[in-house]
């Protein structure tokens, strides 16, 4: 069975760790493909991880099986998990990274990982003697019943937080990403429930500022350096600034607060 | 059949944006080979991202299918297309990134993506949308005239710009390496047309320095931290320094003028 | 005959030189699987790279081909080699990068890579001229007596340089991972020796510093910041902080030495 096994960690690009990982996949299924999502989410952050997760997922084949490792909580008594969604799997720790995405895709079923059956399981180290060698168990095919037991629930993490009311959409910053641009929880849905519409002015609160904006389609219909705000690619109201940085310009950082009103 | 996608991006590597062009390719072709050039281009350096692909095209196996996503002018007027050279295919913005490369190995057919062809192109990621899709039915055999039409020229970008009189070669810098190394767009056969050539020594003026050096064969030929001028592994003339960086000591910048003289 | 090649490298990931090694290996062998162990060793920082191929080469499956390209002598008269051991191939230059890993596998042959056989080879990039190719040729099965001719030694580094005494253990910082974490050169035996187990309070200086901690299994055994000492997921003595960087906080760097008693 051609299988896709996805790693996304905050394990950095300079140490061992995930080529260790790869090395116990490949030797558990050498057919396997490995897809790195990203190793650079900023240490234990489970937020960061969620969101980038969330985005990811659903872009790869049915059956495609996500491994997260953001796991501050490792060779203690948080518990590793699988969660078989609708299409696909989710392995890693149950720290509420998981959640957000098997929401979206509909949970079937949770199973807790039984670590003793597993050889030599560091204590420090579960992305490689837990979580890789469970995923590359599931790509062969193997029952999750053999791998765990049926649990009935998962750690939650709520990331976006959104609420609308008449008139106005309060959400929070939930990703900056490499390009400087500020993406939020609110969704295309809620600016829709408030009459917002491309092309029309709107008003936006982050943090202490308030700018005057306009929902306009792609980066390149305003001048360079000058802000926007738009849908991105993942449905996402984003804050940019045409081949420029936003979260510079307007000192924003992840977790700040963000107010929407059509003007 | 058997084929390579390769993709160059300015995307990085901590956000979503690479893993979400391989999950679509691996949903149209899970038998594909996808191998990153590299995502750390500097954000919108349309040159930058030209050289990387001059260098690193001709290395990969015929009928490896480049793509290349530094694409400022997304969602705007700027033309999706595919160039197929002797032995390759280039997917990307027509902005000139693709211009150098498809030069060097001899266009034989360019076409005009037809976007009305993909389903839901977002106007800000048509990496994912657009040119991951292109790329991997190109891979998968399908006829270039299915995916759009044919067009009769593309946009250049000549970042070489190399001037050759009597004596004297003016070009510019076209690369810093991570090793600090300064790379120009000066050739080997451009010092051979004045003479110039291993253990000769050479006045070369660099932004507002002028400094004497030899031309060697290696790094290890002078002392650590000495200046030397070298052909590199890709024919270009290199100012480097032994086990330190170059561009540091002589505070060198992509764009900089450089003037060579046989002394 | 499905086999792995592992790369690990300095030359970072913004440049060519990861994908242009790719590239070669993939046109002498297509169906070859690479993976990245690390590119962001610091730049020719031998110890670096022996270390973190100490830790990753042995959880890949036998007959994976290590290439290791840390080469600050590349072009002089340092040797290019392949250690065939136990259960692995290392491909490298020779001068102490591949030692440690060899020795741990076991030595089996040492082979001198005829340069001679390979064209074009360049004076300053062996990584792809060299070191891919011949690389690419094991994992075809090529008998390794047709790419270079056999030799006795090589150049030996030991980056662990422990000393054991009644009470006391003398070694070395050989790394800090990117979560801060001080790994050093000691390994559980040696705590053994002196009979430090889990749950004994240690007496550590490093540095000018002389803190006192304790054994314990997982960073989460202590609180948030504070300092704890465990064995790592490799066998090492580490020095950590948790959900937080003890090198940043002990100010310790690679190479400090380390003193370790029991309480």
């Amino acid at each position: 069975m051609r299988r896709i096994i996805t790693l996304l960690t905050d394990f950095g690009l300079s140490d061992y760790f995930v080529a260790e990982m790869k090395g116990v996949i490949l030797s558990i299924n050498p057919a396997v493909k490995i897809v790195d999502i990203s190793h650079n989410i900023e240490k234990f952050s489970i937020v960061q991880a969620s969101f980038v997760l969330v985005c990811a997922y659903k872009w790869f084949p049915k059956g495609t099986i996500h491994v997260v490792v953001v796991d501050p909580g490792v060779g203690t008594k948080r518990r590793p998990i699988i969660v078989e969604t609708e299409n696909y799997y989710f392995v890693g720790p149950d720290n509420g990274v998981l959640w957000a995405s098997a929401m979206k895709d509909g949970i079937k079923n949770i199973y807790e990982i039984d670590i003793r059956k597993f050889e030599k399981v560091s204590l420090t180290f579960h992305g490689r003697d837990l979580f890789a060698p469970v995923a590359a168990y599931i790509s062969l095919g193997e029952p999750l019943t053999s791998l765990g037991r049926k649990i009935n629930e998962l750690v939650t993490l709520d990331i976006f937080k959104v609420s609308v009311s008449e008139s106005v959409i309060e959400g929070f910053v939930v990703h900056i990403d490499s390009f400087g641009n500020i993406i939020t929880g609110i969704e295309n849905k809620h600016l829709k429930e408030i009459g917002i519409d491309y092309g029309d002015s709107i008003e936006v609160s982050i943090g202490n500022l308030d700018i005057k904006t306009k929902l306009l389609p792609a980066y390149g219909h305003v001048k360079p350096g000058e802000l926007l705000a738009l849908i991105n690619s993942e449905g996402f109201l984003e804050i940019a600034a045409n081949l420029s940085s936003a979260a510079h310009k307007l000192r924003t950082k992840v977790g700040d607060r963000i107010v929407v009103r059509k003007k």
